[in-house]
């Protein structure tokens, strides 16, 4: 079975939402044993968040800026991929080492495409980052960031979110896949690019935006076929009625009882809405299987035993 | 025919030695055609510096470093394949593209073996980033990095530089090779990784240090079983008699006439000279080719009719 496990950015941080270096990797081996185990026996991708690891290269950005120009959005998430993934390296090389399974494990760069007509360039939403003081953030708005005025709280930045339309670096994975190796890939997202057949200049090109990571987890197990999406969070279950005595985890669901409950606003807009927006979209578009559960879940999740598991 | 290119870190940044993110797109841009036209007939693997780039976030370390964590410099270099490596996948896909070849890029996070007991880690000497006020050094100095007192010159970080082993993620670049790709790897020298097989919670980590390109560039050549070896630098040809009326470029010399020329001092150390250590060790260890050349030369050198080409 193919399966491409997508992994919270938070998951990647540690337990106070910290993400100095030692945290990172001490995340990062903390998930080794469960992907490790999934490795065992299936073909593996994993894709990731890396939402305050981006965070902090944002400020170094923003503290540095009149001194070192600050680098583009698109790059933050880039270098991402390097840290993240050389620590998802080591990690399930050694875990895998241990358990005596001999595969490797291979990271590539990752550039996912999107719509430079996206509705988000034109009107940037999504906040990132902290909130300035305008002296601060001026030299950030002279570099041509988008800033908005929040008053008192300060100024913070937005940015578009655009669709993924697909893994430009899908291949890639799927020739390292097809070769043994279990692969990282997409993390962050994939680093958002653009292509401008009309400039012969300029085909290709980084984007400043921030890509849903479980949206570009769907795209990139379509071009891999995976058998089975699972988007790990920090709970073992989606749940329905939540905070009510009728409170329930959904187990084995249809992707249109699923939809059913999103309509009725048993998700959040934050947290499990995205993630449910996700496994409905890869049943609906594939008719193969997705799957919401913790990192420690995911082997039964694939075995169809835990986990919040949808079908066509 | 197997070519291993080994771009330096000069080459990827702007003409006054700048490297801002522009700089830096632009002299991917500037070396994708003449890769792109050795990859039209050849496989090709490109590797590169990064000593510019890591000297940016160097210092992005050090002005944020009272707000924001430093990472380690072995993160500064991963970062860097994530940033010249989505570059790299953008202009090569272009410029085939633009050709008509139907090849695909790949880029892949390459983590690089070295001793812990290399002597560089006892004794750190590769200098590397800003001479700073020992108030600003200070921080960093707490953060266990090592820096060296100059006098009214300020401080200076000093690092290992010790000698690559093996390219863990070398069987990655051959898979993809394998699979019709054009392959970036071991960006910056591969990031610098121990393995501690008395420790089974921690056997693969990075570490502080800075690896020598083109000494990477060596032993990844050796695991591709590469047929040519090409250190691309500003010039055409290695010269010896430099500055005298009798100065003459290398064109095809033999590994032994080369080592004569470097033993007897013609070439810089700073410059020519590990450059011309690394094609000798190639020959030497395979019995294969390694050539040093321009970038506007390389389809020749490869041709074997430009640059200076070594053989055993």
């Amino acid at each position: 079975m193919r399966i491409v496990v997508a992994l919270g950015g938070n998951a990647l941080i540690g337990p106070d939402g910290s993400a100095t270096p030692e945290d990172q990797t001490d995340a990062v081996r903390a998930a080794a044993p469960a992907l490790a185990g999934l490795a065992a026996e299936q073909e593996l991708v994993v894709t990731h968040g890396n939402g305050p690891q981006v965070g902090n290269l944002l400020v170094k950005n923003e503290i540095a800026a009149t001194v070192v120009p600050p680098v583009p959005l698109d790059w933050c998430g880039a270098q991402t991929q390097g840290t993240l993934g050389t620590l998802l390296l080591d990690a399930l090389d050694e875990e895998l080492a241990r358990r005596g399974i001999r595969r490797r494990v291979a990271a590539v760069v990752t550039r996912t495409l999107v719509d430079p007509d996206d509705p988000g360039f034109r009107t940037p939403t999504k906040p990132i980052g902290r909130y300035l003081p305008l002296a601060e953030a001026q030299p950030l708005l002279e570099h041509g960031q988008t800033w908005v005025d929040h008053g008192s709280r300060g100024w913070r930045r937005v940015v578009a979110s655009p669709e993924p339309l697909e893994v430009l670096d899908a291949p890639a994975a799927a020739a390292l896949l097809a070769a043994g190796f279990v692969v990282v890939a997409a993390g962050g997202g994939g680093v958002p690019t653009v292509r401008s057949d009309a400039d012969g200049h300029r085909a290709l090109a980084g984007v400043q935006a921030v890509i849903d990571k479980d949206l570009t987890a769907v795209v990139l197990a379509q071009a891999l076929a995976a058998d089975l999406l699972v988007i790990a969070t920090d709970v073992d279950n989606a749940m329905v009625d939540w905070g009510t005595p009728h409170a329930r985890p959904l187990e084995e669901v249809s992707v249109a009882e699923l939809r059913r409950h999103a309509a009725d606003g048993q998700f959040g807009a934050g947290g499990m809405g995205p993630k449910v927006e996700a496994v409905c979209r890869y049943v609906e578009r594939t008719g193969r299987r997705a799957a919401i559960t913790s990192l420690r879940r995911i082997s039964e999740a694939a075995a169809g035993t835990r986990g919040t598991r949808v079908h066509p």
